[in-house]
């Protein structure tokens, strides 16, 4: 009549985490490794942590004007506590928004499968893979982006990726489709949900669990601008997006 | 009639948050930085960013019964999309789960204050803490465990805070009143909510920021549950608290 | 640039809610023909506004077992607001709780189709409905209850229906189904879910809308629950949906 | 070990809500009265049941522009199902958003404990509260409104409740209040939240219970939205709260 789990084992003075003792990794482990632990069920090598980590602090925030963002300063604006708020906005990380990065993996999939079992040159699979998308009326989740032309995240995480000898399949095809579509003239570079996705792949974590690196990413920032609505706003204010202006602190 | 936000400056190409370049971060700053970066409006130095990581760790998750994760996986069981049940786990963290972090660090506010006032001793200023909640007919927040009598996180935790030099006086109050229990023959040891409100005390967090901390730690292990729960059993299944059993890897 | 809304014109001392004045609805209109107003656009007639009624009244409560209600009442007990952990309650229904009256509603239409453009007997359209979900490996919502063989609310939607003359194909067909099950010697009555949904098909409403009429229903039941646990039961406790028992008044 | 319940006792093929076999009530008690069953434990008279439906009448959508609306849809416009959007309007429902109507009926307890005990005359309870709040420096809840000067909805609440002779002090409080305003030549009239507010404490609802009316009446028209916005507009689209238009059917 039992139920069983495989997460944690709790006894006495004694925590056991994926078959790791807690006490062990308080200290010595970084918070990226446990979510990789936690997520994968093995403790990470060294340069794995690091590409974890990365694509934590790549996403942590994106201003005021993402609906997740939105959803969250909305909520908190009718007085309600702290992590409620942050409720409205992790729901809010849906098919659309973050949902990209699922997307993106699972087109990723199925190119590099292709490659694999077809033979197939990246340039072939890149221009096959946005056939596919045309054919069905779809647009490529992981390209393009309404703000950024060349996203300094994507830069920053590919580079990683390879210094740390962990890009594979993932990031060469992203990036094979990125230049398929320059080739046709079209501004659909890869994004930072693409080239999270493509790092995601070449690690092994499987689609379905995409959205979830993404939004334990996005928690720091969305508890920031609750904090910052309920300190500094007036309670049931109209938030107009567009009229947001940044005042905090410059770049030096 | 436009409204202001410090968090972060989203400009083409180019991403500031709290006034520091997010590309530069990206490779190079820890999760936990990002986390006090963004919370605190500062970037933290080596050892901070250390003490922070290791609080994020300590509370990665805490095994299927927490309200928060039976909350999570009840409503995963419906079917949901993961962040909708998410959501459901983190609401949950509220006055009575997590809570105490905020409550406790209250307390070490008011204990420190009267120490720095009136110039009085530790012991004390624990007696007087212990003597004033009893007087109100309350339990002092972050003391005692319905499971652990020594738990394991709390002793890292103080730990590592001593030897990065980032002990202060929640540290020394905390463990005070921890002594004046067993002075006074109790079973109310310094839990692992009580170890992390003396840790963020010292570190200068608002206590209104506590139950952030938490949230933002329990994230990956909300997530594991999820995932388990909608891949390892059935749909809208009865769930009963007390009959999970382990049965993943053991500690070596 | 600007967006539309066809449901509610604002303005100074005055509100028209789908073209008709609130004012003049307010003492007049039961609430059951406002759901129906708002999300089909028209005011209905006295005979549909007592069908919805009554559909509204057989859902509003089972009991503290459901997953809505553990999922609320385990919110509830981390001691956030009232309407925090109703909304934990509403986001549990999903694809597998209440999901069935939408399952049921489209298996009604895909039948419903057949019947008209084949001139297919009930029967006929009941083996074949039957015939088709076995093939694909799928249970038919709607059919067969853990606890009720005859369900009383089943049996009082359906007559409603049938004495206000407001019974058609959803209906027939339904029943079709439940009778070629019983002639198959299976236990697969008409449960609330397929008797909502097979009103609902006759009312006109879409399939998509039809978890709202049950979170509508719903929502008393989960604010009594919640209500219950914030004011009955200690916070923080291990709630075992199992040890339940029923201690309110018996029926006379 | 066990733990109870006084809602609803769940047998095979019998439901029994507060002592009423739920069989009976399908087709012949009001949702309304099943709301007041459920919350107050009695079955309500047939002229309580109709003051509860006006009240759940009248605030079954208010625009697009209050913010669980906008909650609602931001969420919606993510991708994710209909209860999920739902919960996010729901959990709008706080202290400043539907709050008014627990605030303003603790507001009227009070006056109406003191009529009571010391003797007052109306105008002399209204001329307290109000100098009661100014004190403290507080706004009154339930009096003034940023559109309607004269809100059709409390005028039609407050008519109905006098004629089914329901209106008992806290109607009487609250109209001397809005007198008193009047006098000091205030435009602070008594608004829908009051309206309600003196409804609620007439009839005898505790003021904890009071933000339940508002959210369950509120849920038809959150529905609504949702199912506008996610049929109607793209996703992840800005939503700008002054932008939007109504298209609807004009009032005859």
């Amino acid at each position: 009549m039992s139920w069983k789990t495989a997460i944690t084992k709790v006894e006495p003075n004694k925590l056991t985490l994926r078959g790791y003792d807690l006490a062990t990794l308080i200290g010595t482990a970084s918070f990226a490794q446990m979510v990789y632990l936690l997520l994968m069920g093995e403790f990470p090598d060294e340069k794995t942590g690091q590409l974890v980590e990365a694509i934590l602090v790549s996403s942590v925030d994106h201003g005021a004007t993402p609906p997740s963002c939105l959803a969250a300063r909305t909520v908190a604006s009718c007085g309600v506590p702290l992590t409620t708020a942050l409720a409205a906005g992790v729901m809010s990380i849906g098919r659309y928004h973050g949902g990209a990065i699922e997307d993106c993996m699972k087109t990723l999939a199925r190119a590099a499968q292709a490659k694999r079992e077809k033979g197939k040159s990246l340039p072939d699979i890149a221009e096959q893979t946005i056939a596919e998308a045309k054919a069905k009326g779809r647009r490529l989740s992981g390209f393009g982006h309404r703000i950024h032309t060349q996203d300094p995240r994507t830069v920053k995480l590919l580079e990683l990726a390879k210094s740390l000898g962990l890009a594979g399949d993932g990031v060469a095809i992203a990036e094979a489709i990125a230049e398929a579509f320059q080739r046709k003239g079209k501004t659909l570079p890869l994004n930072v949900d693409g080239a999270i996705a493509a790092l995601l792949f070449d690690l092994g974590i499987p689609p379905e669990l995409g959205n979830a690196f993404f939004v334990i990413s996005r928690l720091p920032g969305l508890v920031a601008h609750i904090h910052e609505e309920q300190t500094r706003e007036k309670p049931m204010r109209v938030i107009t997006p567009g009229d947001v202006e940044y005042d905090g602190k410059e770049a030096p």
